[in-house]
């Protein structure tokens, strides 16, 4: 597509690299037997989430009630809102349920909020939420409240819910397969011991894209769910979870000065176009804010965004000849260093390699 | 105001100490006599715009087209958009020139652009943009293709600008001062070159928050540029700028879980509603992603946003006691580490401390 006239920054999504992601989880899912419940957090697209399902508009996991919202206007069943809830956020639920009819599945962890929904959001389905060792939501498998918690919620429980968010800080296959036997023990312990106790589970439900990618034993799982493997990043690929080619979210920006005293290229994708994020810089010290790549092919050219002020990007050059190889008003494409920020930095929709916009559903 | 049954996160923004804040501003333009073309790029919000200029319709710094756009549909003139301009933007700003008549004054540093905005953009006023310092866009004051980049412009000329975004790195007023006169020496020395030149130089341009306020020698200046004081932040506080009570913007956020075998509390506050920017931990360190505060006083509680994943932050106890004093449910407001990129993390408004809801232009 010719990128000449498109206002910059604007964020592009390759939908034949979106394809080919989303089928690698497809048949991953369909490997194990399990049901694939997608992530919406990174994505924000009911475009993107039906590639992702393969068509299905059900089983869903959301990060905002928002997102929540979005899907079950768009006819989409069975969306797991994975954040704990809290009355402040009741009205919304019953809004939504009541406008669309559709199924949400909430997260929660404590005795305290198990009440909350049993009097507030009677019916409503709810997952408990189990730290396999992250230590951020959830209760330990073997807390002695587990029990209470299920038993408060009676016919609202629906099963488990664990994810294993430190897969994400290693590149090592071995230590993601202990992460991830770890996230799956600690599934299906909290799932016995609430069956031991006459209560009833259906859901036992793991996840994180490494975790589902490398676990060996899924006995006892029902769902896997993960997001970020749809479009990849240079985190990911700092992980090794994937190659540079499977990338498929890039942010078109123009080179708006050359700043020859300094030996930089300015270009207009800075801190509120990549966000600030530099997690891929622990393992891949040469990330920077992302790297640069030729508009067309998505090439990368070797130059990085080495700093971001709000709307300015500065890219080092390596010799003289940079100035004349990337023109003012010439264009290029960042791979980014975290996508699931650089999505919602503001764009509030996807320009497609198929020229299509499809909307995000960014905010709260 | 009563927080109890807002949905959460949610940006507040405290009214009085706004005003207080802009009132120091306006203050200090009167004292150097010169004109304040407030930044709009940390507000983004016509609203606060108004507050900024003391209820003047004009003169106003904009950091995208979409906020040039939003200004010039609310009746502001004379709005200076402060990032290089390249052709692809240039329909664009033809569009908001036709459908609202209002003066744009747009930014560039080199021949090649001079060109393409007297042959694309005829008429539309432009100041050519000095680097002091900071090595992101501009030429030097002394650069050779200054006066050409000049003649190129014609009449189209109106004066240059200077931002000493380097300011930003100290704590020292003397530093700080040493800049300053670095920036106002670069935007005299250009306006005299091209003067000399026999070229129209009505504007001449500096600011940055802190070298607006501690700049000791103005003359020749005709206008002062700054943004963060309207709402300031711990990076300002880190830099010794402003005290905790003027801090203007929080983000109202709900204990979501109490995680007792990792001691933190969980909030739902993370990543996407403060940012991952920390640049408040280079001068002080105990910044975090933001302070905690009580929700009705806005008066630190001690308590820091120790880390943030997408959706939910976390926060470390000091002892047992804090799960009794910040039960699952209760509301807290964040002090954001940066404001700039906290505003803009996708909440779209401002509640207001006089319970009005203020629209915020963000994206592109």
């Amino acid at each position: 597509m010719d990128f000449a006239d498109v206002e910059t920054p604007a964020l592009i999504l390759d939908r034949q690299r979106l394809q080919r992601n989303a089928d690698r989880m497809l048949a991953r899912a369909a490997e194990t037997g399990l049901m694939l419940r997608p992530h919406f957090k990174t994505a924000k697209s009911v475009d993107v989430a039906l590639v992702a399902t393969g068509g299905r508009r059900s089983t869903l996991t959301a990060s905002t009630l928002k997102e929540v919202e979005a899907l079950a206007n768009a006819g989409f069943d069975d969306i797991l809102y994975a954040v704990g809830i809290t009355p402040n956020k009741f009205a919304r639920v019953r809004r939504v349920r009541a406008q669309t009819g559709r199924d949400i599945l909430l997260t929660l962890d404590s005795v305290e909020m198990a009440r909350a929904v049993r009097d507030g959001l009677p019916g409503i389905p709810v997952l408990i939420e189990i730290d396999c060792g992250e230590h951020r939501g959830g209760i330990g498998s073997d807390a002695s409240e587990l029990v209470e918690i299920g038993s408060v919620l009676g016919d609202q429980l629906r099963g488990v819910m664990t994810h294993a968010g430190h897969s994400y800080t290693t590149d090592s296959p071995e230590d993601i397969r202990a992460i991830a036997r770890d996230e799956t023990n600690a599934a299906r312990q909290a799932a016995a011991r609430l069956r031991n106790n006459g209560l009833p589970v259906e859901i036992v439900s793991v996840g994180s894209t490494p975790t589902a990618f490398f676990a060996d034993d899924l006995s006892g799982i029902t769902e896997l769910r993960a997001g970020i493997y749809m479009f990849w990043d240079l985190a990911q690929l700092s992980r090794g979870m994937c190659a540079v080619e499977d990338i498929a979210v890039s942010v078109l920006t123009t080179v708006i000065g050359h700043n020859r005293t300094a030996g930089v290229l300015t270009v207009d994708a800075g801190a509120m176009a990549m966000s600030k994020d530099v997690s891929a810089q622990t393992l891949l010290p040469d990330a920077g804010y992302g790297w640069l790549c030729h508009s067309d092919s998505l090439q990368p050219t070797g130059l990085r965004l080495d700093a971001v002020h709000q709307e300015h990007g500065t890219v080092k050059v390596r010799s003289a000849s940079d100035f004349e190889r990337y023109l003012i008003g010439s264009t290029l494409r960042v791979l980014p260093n975290h996508a699931c920020l650089t999505c919602a930095a503001g764009y509030g929709q996807y320009l497609t390699t198929g020229a299509e916009v499809w909307p995000r559903v960014d905010g709260w």
